[in-house]
């Protein structure tokens, strides 16, 4: 009987456990709804040329920091109190390490926000729109799939998230390029063209921390660490299990 | 004799534990050397207009992206084996922050050798140079002394770091309303214009990871969050503490 009561006294302090990294799992995925309304909401504040939807966006970043510390809190206590095994261990690294590239992308979109407040002021939305409208599609859904790859494990998909960068890269050299020919034939636009070179930026380093949620992603299942390698490195860890 | 045995066993565990937290702790010294070093060579290949520099400040980032690697795999592996006490594991998270914020002060210094690279070619440094020695001095004290800081658990020149923060992000938005008027008087400068502007932002990055540091170091040692506080709360936190 002692044993019995042992062991339900251990399984109940691991279905605690289990609890808490799905709750941590969870709050992961609600931070990652958060940051992806705020993109939603600054693209179409620049689209509709709403300033509401600008101070929106904004003040959705603060939302997104509060979410941040809470979370890196709750990652150390869970560690500290119920000293994971390696494998928990690594699903709570990879989750803090995503939650730190949500808050970086909550800190892009708070400046493509702020960059989309100054085109309106200056009656130019339509136009810059236009220039980015392909990449924020791109972007958006980026984030839409590597929070979907990192809830179901998915590392094939985060493997079509990191091979995606590379469009958005490419469309993020020919939109600026484009800018600055214009800013070139028409140096009246420079100040307006700098704001939406701002935001093609920004949106740039959206896909890049989009890329880095599922590389961690990759890494907590495939157990390659492909931070600082190519995807066709990617492409060929997936092979290897075929 | 057996009571003290096990003493002298859990001294040598501890003493071995104290030796590997020494040893992340000068590890990160190493790779923020490099860092460093990677932002000095930088600026000199601007300065001198020398391209081979500019190769070396690239080359460097492979070894700092190599040392970021290493050290999470390494913190990781503490985690799991020593499971250490909160304190303890709170050093070694804030251990691997910084690692994080220097790995991303390696990319963007990587960034700024690249424009400076162009800047050469187009045979156009000595004005570039001139509109940013003043911010990459005061961006390269941030560095320095943010490391510094956490060598010597050192909270007051923590504070310090971050202050200096707001002085870089002036000097930023001053050089690049300069660069903006220099634009438009002359649109011939354009895309050379783009190059330093694009460092000119690296710079303001860099500034922003070393204030990281510091504030992960603050957070260390005073216990108090401020990474999306201002300044006062810091400076408040410390007087609170005399």
């Amino acid at each position: 009987m002692n044993i019995t009561n042992k062991d339900a006294h251990v399984d109940h302090i691991s279905q605690q456990f289990n609890a808490e990294l799905d709750d941590i799992l969870t709050q992961l995925m609600t931070m990652g709804g958060l940051v992806e309304q705020q993109l939603k909401d600054a693209m179409a504040a620049l689209k509709e040329g709403d300033s509401a939807l600008v101070q929106t966006a904004i003040k959705a970043d603060q939302e997104v920091n509060g979410m941040e510390m809470h979370m890196d809190e709750q990652c150390t206590r869970i560690i500290a109190r119920r000293q994971p095994a390696a494998s928990d261990l690594r699903l709570i690294i990879a989750i803090s390490k995503a939650v730190s590239d949500l808050e970086r992308m909550g800190d892009e979109i708070c400046g493509i926000a702020t960059n989309a407040g100054k085109l309106i002021e200056e009656g130019a939305v339509d136009e810059s729109y236009t220039q980015m409208r392909h990449i924020s599609d791109l972007v958006a859904t980026m984030v839409r799939d590597a929070l979907t790859a990192f809830a179901r494990y998915d590392a094939d998909l985060a493997y079509e998230v990191a091979k995606r960068d590379n469009e958005v890269d490419k469309e993020y050299k020919f939109a600026m390029r484009a800018l600055i020919t214009q800013m070139m034939e028409d140096p009246r636009t420079i100040a307006q063209s700098m704001h939406t070179i701002w935001i093609l930026r920004s949106l740039e380093r959206v896909g890049d921390h989009a890329q880095n949620v599922a590389e961690h992603l990759f890494y907590l299942v495939k157990g390659v660490n492909v931070s600082h390698s190519s995807v066709e490195q990617m492409h060929a860890t997936l092979d290897m299990d075929t």
